[in-house]
């Protein structure tokens, strides 16, 4: 249960979004758009870097939940743990590598995101969009992992859990149904 | 100019806001449902709590347009400088005392976040939905500071350029017009 009575028996952020629904539909949609909306990096690119933002900040829920959404958006239950090993021999692209090591500098503050790492970024072959994009997944996701975290939500502890969760988030979204 | 070429000349997250509209519309809505739709934290306290976690997180264009929106709303050029001060002589609330302090460690980790803290809030008369959307508000700019420092936008470096943002934001809100 978390710090707060929310009323409801929902597993992690869902547990949050449904107490204060005007606020979680603005969140929903926020998820929506950054995740399945118009972008050039693919819907597993962009959980990829969910997850490992979400890893970043140990953010067990969300890390698990995005996790289990990118590995069912790639067909391969074990993509996010090869990709957190080792992202070359896992298939991720240099472009979305170097967009993750973006991601980990923005987990720690945006001021430690430089000139020189989006000019890696660029020359590995992410346009603007592309770096835009990657930034704001990565940005977004500290708020979600500290929305989650900041208030206890509560948090199933066995990653087969979140199996079900990935594949109704791989194939339903998030918008509410 | 940021780390990328936007294609427009605005400031600060209105700079990138534009770059990606479908983006920027759910950000927009974001902003203002946590920030002036239906909660018992009044605008003039979220953007407080929206000042100080930007203050925290070191993001010059977001502490001060959050900072001069709160003037605005407060209808004092100084309330957030001297709520930074001395937020008890700053006539701030125990309440939403209690709700920085909480929006602070959430600015390092959610993790930080502890029960004691919630009971302390709670002890000075906070509710549970007053809990929720603070610690959203923090969370949320640990997000909006991450993209505009992460992207490098534009940033005036004059506070006075902040003063007709603030009264844009009191005025108006945060969806396009």
């Amino acid at each position: 249960m978390a710090y707060i009575d929310t009323k409801n028996d929902q597993p992690g952020i869902l547990e949050l979004l449904a107490f204060r629904p005007e606020m979680g539909g603005a969140m929903s949609q926020l998820a929506q758009t950054l995740l399945r909306g118009p972008s050039s990096l693919t819907p597993v690119e962009r959980e990829l870097i969910a997850a490992v933002t979400s890893h970043e900040n140990n953010c067990f829920f969300c890390h698990n939940s995005h996790a289990a959404a990118a590995n069912a958006l790639a067909d391969d239950a074990d993509f996010i743990a090869k990709a957190l090993k080792d992202p070359q021999a896992a298939g991720v692209s240099k472009k979305v590598q170097s967009l993750l090591v973006i991601a980990r500098h923005v987990a720690k503050s945006g001021k430690n995101v430089t000139a020189a790492l989006i000019d890696d970024a660029r020359a590995a072959g992410a346009s603007d969009e592309e770096i835009h994009d990657g930034v704001l997944v990565a940005a977004a996701f500290c708020m979600f992992n500290r929305y989650v975290d900041g208030l206890g939500a509560r948090t199933p502890q066995n990653p087969a859990d979140y199996v079900p969760m990935g594949q109704m988030l791989a194939t339903v979204g998030y918008l509410p149904r």
